[in-house]
């Protein structure tokens, strides 16, 4: 087994990404450690870091036990990784920020917390992308606000703009762990069960590695998660991209690929999903008949 | 704020129950350190205690801050608890076991993992708890396989079946993190979800919060949970019985209550949501429009 | 093909019944009258025989096609077919009525309008069951206000009340064309979505297929719809009993077996569902994503 | 009470139109007649005109009590009504049936049956209503294949194209009488359900009043249905329009307007329904909780 972060350790950013190399970024830590009982919903300050030191040292452990080879989110700031990053909701703002941070000499990347239906003044996707890129973004993709399926719709839409424009970039994806295909342009904060009735929605792992292999055949090759992405979440993304990065996450010796773990289980019927096709396929129930499966945006 | 375990941290848990005093368990160790990638699915075994201490420490002091007063589960021994606890699929070897276990001269809880259809020989809950009581249980319930409107249910036959048989004991309930309205008579084991898409069963803390008052209201004075129960449905369970207890947990000090914390937030249509009525009703979408409300367990 | 009715047109229902046939009723007439612009919802009185004669004949003609062999439901009176009828929501009013219609020396049948819970002075339905056939009734069994899948039910426990009792009777069912699980014990008047958003509920032509095996199976003769019921709902019991009454109903002549007409289509996916696997696995979706599965009752 | 298709009954559609009049459509002949048992699905021919002439003629009478002022469908020809009308899949095809039939020196209405994604050849809505107003045609719109909400967002775009391109013609809705917010180009028949598990899917008689009322805003002046509208569908086009047409439908005489006529049931939670308010935001539940609430389509 590899060390956490993998034989690219410890490369920059950029350097892996222009290696070809696959990086798995971390997930939640703001709406994880509200779970655990030291974050505060609502202002979503980080003075976590003070009051709880071991709590997110814990949840930072899990996340690199499970595949991730950067470190990026609770601070707000990545200086430690060699890359400045931050995330936008109008394109306009976001081309200043990178203009700024451009001058440090560190490659930039800048994610925008947009869906298909592009920043709030309405600039698509593709557009955002490309002024983005010609600001000086070395690195370019969504964070935030929207789940997997959305994310990926946002990702091929800035795709096809860089293309269109004749630019290129690494792309980089931060998707929700709570489906949201029925939010709009301000994502799952519109959506009435924002912050504390989104367990429903709450993302399979099976989910996060089809998240993953979608993201990879689009051609994003630095794959993480924002809020509600546990660490078992970011596993599933190690697991899917093993093959492609050569090695496994520290995690995956407690976890059998696709259900194996399962095999020994002394009902026949449980072991019977010890396999890929059986998580593959399924659809998972919500346990909730009395509620509905969309819920319409307050904005 | 009273320190976690409150005013009664030192007493036995019968002198609390028989004192009138609400004891708050504590949740899911195996489930929970899974998703953290400390425990494997299948085995489940809890070597976690030895390979990833640090680990397992921070859940239990999750719990405890959770407002968790006692700390049962993962060692699979309560004896620190002064007390011995065990759970059964099937009534007459609970009545074995809580005829040995009570020459121990310590109080017995013993609980069964079954719901309203009755143990795996159809003994129906009312006849369980009486056998039980019988047999020298001085607290009875159920923990486990079950969600919490399943599990209330099956304490309200068992409530019935003593009162039936003119005997006493207290009540106590660990209900699955789950909702599982559609499991058979095995609970969730048998269902297609388990153990790798559970999710979107998974409650809310509003729907724990209504657990906890209806246990309180059915007479149960031990309230906790299992599978599935995070750090913050411990904590809806401490705040929801704050008054009648006399004290909040700590980690209420990041939790506004009833999403109180949300009544400073820039969204006018987010600050309306701090507000008990909102969440109360609240009927929340799962997200997963192309999957189902029920499924048919497997066995 | 022979003629509506088959060969046994002639004879009287419990002739019929204690030959070993099989009794397809008729469907609903005021809930489909309604909807053709015939009948008035909440008074639902049958003034339409007078107001329009050529709806009701052409409605009965429909079920006649549809593979029925007895005309009772309309008239509220089935003197035509030498039975005696009604329903009930009471098993002591019940009674009483049976009592005198067999002084006409008719056979009569006996259904009630109840659910698995019994009546409404908590009379379950075994019991009801054997006090009507103590009373004099022939047939006895359920009509209205509950789904296929709850009607049976019932019917499942008066025939096991009867055997306990070491009674016989021919068995009767006549059942919603909604499927109501979520309904109590006053059936689907009580559902918010009585009487003008039941659509949703519908059964299709497969649901009464498998509903017409099922009552099969558990030895009901008579068998049949009540409100909801459409003619081809008529015809899916008839399809499905065809091998066992030996006859097919004329409007079969417009119907492909299990969908068997779609094999001629241009598409060939359309083609691929001329086939009974496909119809009796499918689970259709509502295209409601923003309702419920179920409701809770009013009352 | 007027009669029958009100005071304009003798007007050709388009004098009609431009006098500002709303004309009622009717709605579905084949799958309704399907239903009914005469018509086979598959071929969905129209032979029943021979063989069942009282049938088809029950159902237009059905239709015309309803408040329907035409009588087009189920013949495909409307010489009768002074207007020659068809509709297509392809835009191409659809402007040269204009083009041939414009010499007729009849009114020329063109429908296609496409979606808010616009034509076999991928032609977008709005070009298409441009096409064949440019090729002749007096009034434009939509048919079948697609339900009440996603032909509304059909016509809202082939006005638009109109506008843009300095066009005018008058607009015709006639939407599936089933909800299909989950279907892809090639509309309701690429739906698994199709055509014979469609029932989950059926429209409200509110739903339709509500399709009525975004058509008549929309500034759509001929509105109607097709297959899945019943007789009480195309009353409630009529009810919900009967201020803007300044009379009623005869059917009303057996329809209170928004359940009024419960207001009289014994039941006090059923009398509680007879206003509008409960049946505008009632979500009706599936009573199918195994069930999704979308699906993928074949194609």
């Amino acid at each position: 087994m590899a060390a956490a972060g993998g034989p690219g350790a410890k490369k920059g950013i950029l350097e892996r990404l222009e290696s070809g190399e696959v990086v798995v970024g971390d997930g939640s830590f703001l709406i994880t450690l509200e779970k655990r009982g030291c974050v505060k919903a609502g202002l979503w300050t980080p003075e976590a870091v003070a009051e709880h030191p071991d709590a997110v040292r814990q949840l930072h452990m899990e996340f690199l036990r499970a595949g991730s080879n950067v470190m990026q989110t609770f601070t707000f700031s990545a200086s430690e990784e060699n890359m400045e990053s931050k995330y936008f909701e109008h394109a306009e703002e976001a081309v200043w920020a990178v203009e700024v941070l451009k001058e440090s000499g560190k490659p930039v990347a800048a994610t925008m917390c947009i869906g298909p239906e592009g920043d709030m003044h309405d600039v698509p996707p593709g557009e955002c992308a490309a002024k983005l890129v010609r600001a000086g973004a070395a690195i370019v993709g969504v964070n935030c606000r929207f789940g997997p399926g959305t994310s990926l719709k946002t990702m091929t839409l800035m795709k096809e703009g860089l293309q269109a424009a004749g630019l290129t970039a690494h792309l980089m994806v931060q998707s929700l762990g709570f489906h949201t295909p029925d939010c709009g342009k301000g994502g799952f904060v519109d959506l009435p069960e924002y912050p504390f009735a989104l367990e429903p929605r709450l993302a399979t792992r099976w989910d996060i590695q089809n998240y993953a292999r979608e993201a990879y055949n689009l051609g994003v090759r630095y794959i993480g998660g924002c809020c509600g992405f546990e660490p078992y979440h970011i596993r599933a993304i190690a697991e899917e991209l093993a093959p492609e990065r050569g090695f496994w996450p520290p995690a995956s010796d407690k976890h059998g690929s696709w259900g194996s773990g399962l095999n020994m289980h002394t009902k026949p019927w449980i072991r019977a999903r010890a396999r890929r096709e059986y998580w593959e396929n399924l659809l998972p129930a919500s346990g909730r008949p009395f509620c509905p499966a969309l819920s319409k945006p307050d904005a």
